[in-house]
């Protein structure tokens, strides 16, 4: 799994268009705006379909350390297909499931998460400091 | 390298840090807003280093193919070193010289380039329809 994590000044997404594999979505959910937040944009690889949970471990994991270096934030979890490239990805299922591993793994209440299988329009607004943007790639082996 | 294009309604930079390999830059450089553009955010990779204007002319044809999905638009060049982990990655110098490579092999005027070497505020609102993100891999070999 590839991680895009980036400390944001502000998040905007509106879910606009579903897929086939889309989730069903509360009407609130639809559209949202979150202010400072650790935004975690992450894409599952085939790496991951040998051990999923454990590439949910991993993730939090840098998620924690990337947080003691810009403080404990809320987190946003964005499902994003566009960080490997098509014949990378992982299938559908254990990218559609990654999303309730990753809360799982993270735990605490300051976790939302942008729904899955949308075309979202989205705007991020990052904080430009130093350590504003941080990737990371975890494997379960 | 790694290519992540967004088809944007708009993007905000401000260059806030440079670091030692930042370019030097003019004083209207160091913040710029655009209207609807197609970014384009790379990261150069190890691979890159073996023949890096093969890798800017596969990365032009892939550009291109994506503008003839959204259409003919003004490009951003923006230097991103997090499309991969640190072990990943090109030398800066291989970085470094990726945009001017990529400016050449786009060719045309419409192309702009964000300040490489330079930690960056930035605002991206994608435009949200079926095509607004597209994300590949080009490889000199």
């Amino acid at each position: 799994m590839r991680l895009l994590l980036i400390h944001v000044e502000s998040l905007h997404y509106e879910a606009k268009i579903d897929t086939p594999i889309a989730v069903e979505i509360e009407e609130e959910e639809r559209e949202r705006e979150f202010g400072e937040s650790l935004l975690v944009l992450y894409t599952t690889e085939r790496q991951d379909e040998a051990n999923p949970e454990r590439s949910a471990e991993l993730a939090s994991l840098e998620i924690e350390n990337y947080m003691s270096k810009i403080g404990d934030k809320p987190v946003i979890l964005f499902p994003f297909a566009f960080l490997v490239s098509r014949e990378e990805k992982s299938s559908s299922e254990t990218a559609a499931k990654m999303g309730k591993l990753l809360r799982t793994a993270i735990g605490g209440t300051r976790v939302s998460a942008v729904p899955f299988g949308w075309y979202k329009k989205f705007s991020i607004t990052s904080m430009g400091h130093k350590y504003a943007v941080h990737s990371a790639r975890v494997m379960p082996d």
